[in-house]
């Protein structure tokens, strides 16, 4: 019997390809849910169960939250990276961790297949196949849902036939929940002209009062909360806790697909959201103008690339090398305050702060150096404008 | 006599500049103002008074709002420029075509010598310097309270004793206005630590109940409010009223000066913002994936640049070609919502939206192409990958 | 009957299609040949006489070198284009007019297919079919080489049996001529290690007397040759003739294809090699440091784009459009000596020349400013990184 | 007695100023000499002496070849560095190395001043005072040539008056050695028109008969030469002499100097652009296209930094991160061959040679994938032109 292994979520796509695979196509169905932060416990059980009901061989939850922030969140903390300015990549970057796990453990069992339950019309079907193809390219990828282009009613029409009696209501919102983020689509979502309701965002605003919460960062991973110190993983849970009790962090990310369509989607990213920006302030204060500089530019180039699914292209790595290599002095405490639906940063301290040096106040008194001196740099730096614009000038 | 111009602000150090170069230093001094849309009729009147009290020899205020508008800030929304990130370039945008203004009024005059009251401390003495040397070498460039590194107090005193009876009260907070912003330091900014209170900032918020305003764009430049056409600096004066009440668009930029020490300033820019990241959303939905990676890269080096005070270099003109070409179809409705301290964008509406393509929505349906077409697709992308993962493998 | 437009280059592929498309698919066929400069009036009379003996309904040659300047090599030399630092994009960038040229030759006849020869595992599938699916997504792609992944062998038996008495000896280096250079192909391309012998370049050492040639130039483009003007595509050829009897301009391209795997190619391009660097100097003589930054970014990347098809994103447009704007000033004259398979830089003379300022010489004697005013510069210049260290060591 | 440690050439400059600042200011000078690969033992004997001879107190000769090599050259070579295309930083390079060593060498020696003899007008001044700044900003900078503007006439005399009996005439062309190449200023390059004639460069033609030479890369570095290992340092210095006998690598940089005047030098450096090239080519082979693009765009801006001082940039560190991890596969073998005046490159052997995989070959079969599968790419990739195409042609 031919052994597959299919990436499991427990939701009506992936049960449907669970029974399908197993009763019409015959093979020995092993389910598999990569947890990168969104699932409980008991959501877990809950989802094996409904595996093995619908005819899976066996199931296995792989707890991939250390590893996504290891391989991917660490990076995008490193390198401020918001996609279009604006999306945490929730989602994207998770796909990638949870394709590899995937592969491993396919690996591991001998399976020769693995299925996913991608449509053909996003991004996860490229991102899980890309690193499905490269590394096991001996390993067919089955994907059910995308290649007869099923539609919800059919799915559930199959379902309902083989006798699963699970009631498939269509939530008004789909979540997708992890480590970093939460996205939510919607028929808004499917448009440009509105935003989502308030509903529609799975954390509502619970709390109105506004606090002040300190993060630590020790070479840019966040190391401390409110002076309490921790994994950069618990932190994050326990500042996700806090700052989205305020409904921080949503938006709509408007962005190109790797197949080439514009897409829209919801999210809900409070923690990320607050760490970045306070990892980005701090290294206003610590980092020179061109380190900036340049991890603007690759740190974007390394978003475009994740989102695409790109995650293996060596360039990945090299471009970690230079983020890893920018944060030794990413050190220090920043302060940001919470309020309803938004935040604000209210300043840093750092052992690093290179505004802390006594040497000239910006505006005010110039102690490093005379009036003199500012002219003849300015002066200088004056030369290249100055014979441009005489040479100019003479044959205009 | 020599003649001289003074970048003449009202304000206590060129108050000073105006007595000490007609007084001490024999100047015939002519006095100007260019106002880039901070100075209202009254207080430019007001200006023009104290400046011939003190004894300057003419007084002009420079109408630089529109010059502004076409010279700079409209390449500024083209590139959704915010420096670090963060700051719309409020201040430093506006010396640049003070600069300019200066230097034709001083050549119109005949004069021999140009004053201004920067510091040496700042990047407003760059600024200036940098476009009186390379626009008119001839002309000298006088400096008296970076060259005496006066302190406040010894100005005072100066004037007080040259018989000058303004009272000269230091405000707590310095505010700098423009058509682009207003800028605000303190005690607090000359540190790192502590944000700017609800006080320093200009525009206290007058309005708690939510609107929506659409911002109409043609060819990437604001020319409609809620369906009211007008010209772009009508509007964002217009804008800056109504988002502003909602105390919209403060924060603190920490950034490298252009003499390399770290600075931080506060600001409040309520039009700005909202502007930069309506224009920015309504891209997000009619540029290419490269159009915006490439306007992402130059538009950074661009507000560089031009906070740097290099406006003149001649690749400013180069950006400023592709930036202008770009916008071509970024023609359409931005809708926001404006709250208490906030603003949110809530989607557009746009004859050229690629996303309204009928042709496959995002992670719903594909309509314009097969399973087996993205299948092929994902296949070739693996090319590379697969190759490297194959080659390496085999040495590693 | 279906209308068909063949593009037809009289080659073993594409007479292959006009045959078995008239005879054994019933197609009306319209064989078109594309001229970027490669073919002479006699060769087009007889690719045409064959053309029809094959089958074809009408043959049709146009002329479409000026249009291959206009749209592309002028970018190329603007932007001094050589992909991988090496090659000048020969023969990938005549695929782009090519494909256009056909397109609305196609749309002229009323044509509702579009035939081509291409194989499945180059990039000129890829840049024709981009340009045909974006322009004429209504007109079906026909491609039988790639479809039935035909053998030479197959192919010369297949018109063989049809009574085609063409003898098809496959020359041992394959030659693709034009404007803007020869790509030549052959055994040695297909490994990594040996390079071209000089046999397999069409233009063979014919002159050994080195010479000076003077490459004058307006606004970026080449007007003058030998102080004889003229326009840019009649002095390519001229400057094609004299250069290549030296054998300048041969060299191996190694790159990455749009499929994904790495790809060899020789290529004899002396004009463009020449025309390249000699513009390449002059900008260097003509434009600020940051002009210079900027356009190699750009270029490099407009480069990429458009050998991989991508002509019509109009990030290539914007990019142009700097391009356009940056050549202002890129006017004058450049000496080129020219020997056997190499040529020399002399030098330039141009008004715009920016060293030319008596502003002072480098290294030897500064007339525009002081000892003090350097050392005031490089005081200022020290700022963030005495600051930097001065920090770091206190906390290191 | 105040100690100064002078960076000492053996020059009419710094012999000027060896004698000056311990005759008439009194200075306990300590001469060094920080060998960068330019100087024989026996050269080093006689600069020595000459020092004593001129009243310094003590003479150094400080061996940096090592050093240069593994703080800078290596990632030259990484990088593929050649400043505007052209330009190795021969000389640049070494003026950062030299400054380091010198500032170590006068903080082991208590010294209170350093000198040296670069003039206002150079590029040299900026790199030397700007390390000496940051690194020591304690030690006063001593620069008698540019304080004083003096001219060589003047210096001769000066000398002459003080005894010194040594014979400075004026080379008709300066000449700079080092390890990674000369430089050779003349006449000619004060201006922009000319070449330099063949007497001007140093190693003349001596051999005619090509040979070929196979240059062995270990991750990114030269680790044999024709199968011989050896050190990097040791293989460069021998490659050199094999081919500056057939005097390659010969060309003029003109470029931006950090003071912002056009400059023009000529430069030798026959082993530093045989390795680029080669180099390379084998990057070409081994790294992925986004891995070509990311390292040409930092190398490019890392080589500007460079040449312009700014060594102690942080950023220089993260750009070198990422470079060392891009040469984890660049290792193999590139056949070079050597002609008269120029090179060329054969081909390379590589167990990490991407184009040898077996996996169709570059225009000619696909094994790896179907012509489906290609016209499916294709078909997808034409995704965002379509739709663009469509909805602009129905607004234009």
């Amino acid at each position: 019997m031919k052994k597959l292994v299919l990436a499991y979520s427990g939701g009506l796509d992936t049960s449907y390809c669970a029974h399908y695979l197993t009763h019409r196509e015959g093979f020995e169905v092993h389910a598999v849910t990569v947890n990168t932060g969104g699932f409980s416990p008991a959501e877990l059980e809950a989802i094996g169960t409904r595996a093995l009901e619908l005819g899976a061989h066996s199931y296995k939850a792989l707890d991939a939250e250390q590893s996504f922030y290891d391989k991917v969140v660490r990076y995008l903390i490193f390198g401020n990276v918001l996609r279009n300015n604006t999306y945490p990549l929730s989602v994207s970057a998770e796909r990638i961790v949870q394709a590899l796990e995937i592969v491993t453990y396919a690996r591991a069992l001998g399976a020769s297949h693995i299925a996913h339950g991608s449509t053909g019309a996003g991004n996860d079907q490229v991102r899980f196949d890309l690193i499905f193809q490269i590394m096991a390219p001996d390993i067919e990828i089955i994907t059910p849902i995308r290649d007869r282009k099923l539609s919800r009613e059919a799915e559930i029409a199959y379902l309902r036939e083989a006798g699963i009696p699970y009631a498939w209501e269509k939530a008004k919102y789909s979540i997708n929940k992890g480590l970093w983020g939460t996205s939510v689509g919607g028929e808004e979502t499917l448009g440009s002209r509105k935003p989502l309701p308030e509903q529609a965002y799975p954390s509502p605003l619970l709390r109105e009062t506004p606090q002040t919460v300190a993060l630590g960062f020790t070479r840019g991973e966040l190391t401390a909360l409110n002076g309490q110190e921790g994994s950069p993983v618990t932190l994050i849970r326990q500042l996700e806790e806090m700052a989205s009790a305020y409904a921080i962090g949503r938006d709509i990310h408007v962005g190109d697909t790797v197949i080439g369509i514009k897409g829209r989607v919801g999210f809900q990213a409070a923690a990320p959201l607050v760490i970045i920006k306070a990892h980005h302030l701090l290294e206003k204060h610590t980092l020179s103008k061109w380190q900036q500089f340049q991890k603007e530019q690759l740190s974007s180039f390394y978003g475009m690339l994740l989102h695409e699914g790109q995650y293996l292209d060596e360039v990945m790595r090299n471009i970690e090398s230079f983020l890893e290599d920018s944060q030794r002095r990413v050190t220090g405490t920043v302060f940001v305050s919470l309020h309803p639906y938004r935040f604000a940063l209210e300043g840093i301290e750092s052992p690093f702060d290179l505004m802390d040096s006594g040497f000239g106040s910006y505006g005010e008194m110039n102690t490093g150096w005379t009036a003199a001196e500012a002219k003849g740099f300015i002066k200088i730096l004056s030369n290249p404008g100055k014979i441009a614009r005489q040479i100019h000038q003479s044959h205009d």
